[in-house]
């Protein structure tokens, strides 16, 4: 398996690559182990985050992590559609194309992105605000930029590897689902849906994605090659909440905003 | 002339470019004036730069900025490269290639990656901690990324628009010229000649960037998205210093860290 460098990696030092290639592989258990080692890196342990799932979180912080997050959202079927178009696999597109209908949705189920607008309407947003993307902070649109970049460029298995974040998404998705009820009761019920939703989904891509690393990662240097593109996934995830904290918490101009227009 | 949508624009609220259509375009004077006005979102602006050039930032908040901003100097001739990339004007491209040898340099100028790294020595890091790039900051790394994603898939006449910021450049490099010898006497002399360098390459691009802005954005909505563009630009400059705010000012886990390894 040969690798394409994105700007992101074209700089990381080989070095430790070099030393590593002459090690043995990880097995499979200590592979995956390692991947799932990552969590300690999950968004969910972000101070934004926590005083989020524990209420502490103004109306307004609330609305800009919707409204932020919601960009992201709309990107992700268009890091799918990337995946699908450098991957010559018929049955890896055959799994693969699942994801972009989950989110764009289909007759009788309109899917993630329309849950995900229904959340921002149950905080109080205006569903043609969520759509313009006009209250998204720059940094966001950078992270999850860079997101899509590094699925189009990369290699299929490189991009089904930084899908990975999703194997810590279920646990932050049934926290919400427990906490929000009691420490927003101003939120409307129905702002639930994307999060129930993705309970099920989310587990049944993390079996595909972690199956395509497993198997395609084989020598060393290309198991911590996996690692690395899984930081820079969870890199992604963490800047967008910096950014956040520097809007909505430090309030600091001149991004900082309501969300509400 | 036609506009591609980078993921960035892609999704901005076209309504208002709807109803610019219908006004007629500002004189060149008028559409020159407006572009310069962005002034008041320069990162000149930014606290961290405010406090960097009154003597207020520690040592290892001056090399995370010159550690950091390596990486956007690293990246500035391979935009460029992207400009000439999409250039089909042989005078244009005539001009724009000076650029690439001003940072790359030749044979008795070694240009300005190198004068860089000479800053970096003179503030105390290593030549090959900087080219690694180990210590950049996701956020930074992601804000410069878009720049050069943007050039490569946009026109080279809004690409050009995109460096415009260059018209500011002059005043900043002469404030740390004027400044940092009298706050930071540990840094040494010889670390300043980048930014000497840049007081006269800088002026004498704006005259090129300014002028094709000037000839290629035409109607008043063509003008209207070069003002656009030009805050993206912005954007990216200041989303860099909001990164090593939170991370040498506020010293946040996980990305706080001493530049020097």
């Amino acid at each position: 398996m040969s690798f394409f460098s994105p700007l992101y990696f074209a700089e990381t030092p080989d070095s430790s690559q070099k030393k590593a290639s002459e090690s043995a592989p990880w097995s499979r258990e200590e592979f995956e182990k390692r991947l799932r080692g990552k969590e300690s890196f999950y968004h969910i342990h972000h101070e934004f985050h926590i005083q989020m799932n524990s209420g502490k979180l103004d109306r307004t912080a609330i609305q800009g992590w919707v409204c932020n997050r919601f960009y992201y959202q709309t990107a992700i079927p268009v890091k799918d559609a990337a995946v699908l178009a450098n991957c010559t696999d018929r049955e890896v597109r055959r799994h693969w194309a699942q994801r972009i209908i989950d989110h764009d949705g289909r007759t009788g189920d309109e899917g993630g992105i329309e849950a995900w607008l229904q959340l921002g309407e149950a905080v109080g947003l205006k569903r043609e605000d969520l759509l313009s993307h006009k209250k998204v902070l720059p940094a966001v649109k950078f992270a999850v930029d860079a997101y899509v970049s590094f699925a189009r460029r990369a290699s299929w298995q490189e991009a089904a590897c930084s899908s990975l974040t999703e194997m810590f998404a279920p646990k932050i998705h049934q926290k919400r689902l427990d906490n929000w009820p009691e420490h927003y009761p101003w939120i409307k019920a129905d702002g639930y849906n994307y999060f129930r939703k993705r309970l099920s989904e989310a587990s049944r891509d993390v079996v595909n994605g972690l199956q395509i690393t497993l198997d395609s990662f084989t020598t060393r240097s290309e198991q911590e090659r996996a690692l690395d593109i899984l930081q820079f996934k969870l890199d992604i995830l963490w800047t967008m909440l910096d950014a956040m904290w520097v809007a909505y918490i430090d309030k600091k101009p001149p991004y900082w905003n309501s969300p509400q227009l």
